[in-house]
């Protein structure tokens, strides 16, 4: 890593269709990179936790549960939002469009789902089944919300650590069920559907992971994107083809399950356990949901590693210190069992 | 501000092709939004500061000085970054793209607009005239980058506080000169062709102003827009259509010098002095500069005001509590001298 310095050079994710900034300049060593912060400041205690078993009653109403059984004690709830960004009692899309003003009612769903009963207990302290439940939970969730004609998209996400956006600090995700197809969706979308009919491939079937990657397993493999936005994002994508995220079986899940633990915990031990957010990058949802050839679904994780300024925020180009290479190798060099 | 529970809507910004989810139920009043955080925590402290009169042999070389006499004390120093994102040494542009990888060599500018000389004085501590100047420098050093073939866009910024991307307290601006235009200036460009095309307008000489306007003056008109992605972001907007920033003369920039000053100053009373960017939003750089028809160029305001989360990273879709004609009713109610 401390090798000749390496000029700057600017990638394009032809995934997304962006371009990064890698300017190693800006940093002596990817080890410059540990997180400074503790991730979670504002962290709610265990005494007062909504989210802790025994305090179901602190909550907004349970969608599901599992197991469902009620006599045995939960392993992972499913609830609506306290304070949901979209309301599931409105009427479903009313369009008023006055010349360019366009806006819609907020129908949509904002649910959460609590990882585990238990408050000190983080997403990469479970099993890999156990997080394959979790996974499952949201593959649920999802066939649930496919029957509401008007929900077009549904992302699932999780925020770990205040500066990653999490007001509790127990272990949880979010699913947001909208109305319409998002921003990074539709380009995302655009941007492989016009690299599959200039090569008849899709883009993330042909990637080559030579020095990217990090971690392979029977169904899924880890690397460090070749325009990484940010300094050791991260993408466990499936390698055989498959479209949507809720397409996902058992023993997939499992698998997966395995993945995300392991990029977790040698994340979490490289850079100090960094605040981070997890993202489920699918295709937008149909009625008859066929298989599409050009989009590939994927889990994007991003540590919160750096501070977005002006120029990432006008341009939509980020600036990124650390090349992936770099990152996939000390992440892919620390050995843990699994 | 206390009415009625108003319910969430979905809109779309048709400048930039985006979508807003406005969730009032995310907040009890906009007055939450007052900014909690000292901007600057890590502000380096005056006898340290190489922006200060009397430091320049501690700075990366300078391009510029205003006035540019050297008899004279300078007001503005226009200088190399010491840690640049691009270099401004390497060829132009080798593109080398083989199947899906696609780069560039890092070839670029990175600048330092030095807005005042001494360490305490902000920008809307500035008269208009001097903020003027400010902005003319700019303007002089983008023309002095059109001379650069390959560079295709130049992004203006300024990062105001630690949370907002600066690493130096003292009040200075940033210019980024690129090989490639932007995502984000790309989007808006197609954005604004396609409702050119539609309606033979252009989005921003129509916007319908009334209940978003907070201030105009002879050439700018200061909003909030319809869809603004965070709380309390403001555009001033150019009168007259105009696609490039750097056509701006002297008198139209004293008037949008004053405009900037008095904007900021309401956004620092309201909001208790926020770490801000602001973005300067252009058309790309061309040899011979047409005016574009459908394109027209603005300055965007963001105070920092919340975190982005997994959900804003995934999706590109923003959740913002605080409606635009809420921010822009409390803005314009605070009366001050201009």
């Amino acid at each position: 890593m401390d090798g000749p310095k390496r000029n700057p050079e600017l990638r394009k994710d032809t995934v997304n269709s962006r371009w990064v900034v890698f300017s190693p300049a800006r940093s002596r060593r990817p080890s410059d990179f540990k997180s400074k912060s503790n991730p979670n400041p504002n962290s709610n205690n265990q005494s007062e936790c909504p989210f802790c078993i025994g305090h179901e009653h602190e909550c907004a109403p349970e969608i599901f549960r599992v197991p469902s059984d009620s006599t045995s004690e939960w392993k992972i709830r499913v609830i609506q939002n306290l304070y949901p960004a979209l309301n599931r009692d409105l009427q479903q899309v009313t369009e008023s469009s006055p010349s360019q003003e366009m806006s819609l009612s907020g129908f949509g769903f904002h649910d959460v789902v609590i990882e585990s009963p238990v408050h000190s207990v983080h997403l990469p302290d479970l099993s890999p089944v156990q997080i394959a439940q979790i996974l499952l939970a949201y593959k649920t969730r999802i066939l649930q919300l496919l029957s509401y004609q008007s929900i077009k998209y549904v992302q699932v996400f999780k925020n770990h650590g205040a500066s990653a956006g999490a007001s509790m600090s127990h272990s949880h995700s979010q699913m947001i069920a909208l109305p319409i197809i998002p921003p990074t969706v539709s380009s995302r979308m655009d941007s492989m559907k016009e690299h599959f009919d200039q090569t008849g491939k899709c883009s993330l079937c042909e990637i080559q992971l030579d020095r990217l990657q990090i971690y392979e397993s029977k169904h899924f493999v880890s690397i460090a994107p070749f325009a990484s936005t940010s300094p050791f994002e991260l993408w466990i994508i499936p390698r055989n083809h498959c479209s949507h995220f809720h397409e996902l079986n058992e023993e997939q899940a499992v698998d997966l399950g395995r993945s995300l633990k392991l990029v977790l915990q040698k994340m979490s031990l490289q850079l100090n356990n960094p605040p981070y957010n997890y993202m489920i990058q699918t295709s937008p949802l149909q009625a008859n949901q066929p298989q599409l050839p050009y989009c590939h679904w994927f889990l994007q994780i991003v540590p919160q590693l750096g501070t977005i300024g002006g120029f990432e925020m006008g341009s939509g180009c980020y600036i990124n210190p650390v090349f992936p290479e770099d990152a996939a190798k000390i992440l892919k060099e620390l050995n843990l069992p699994n």
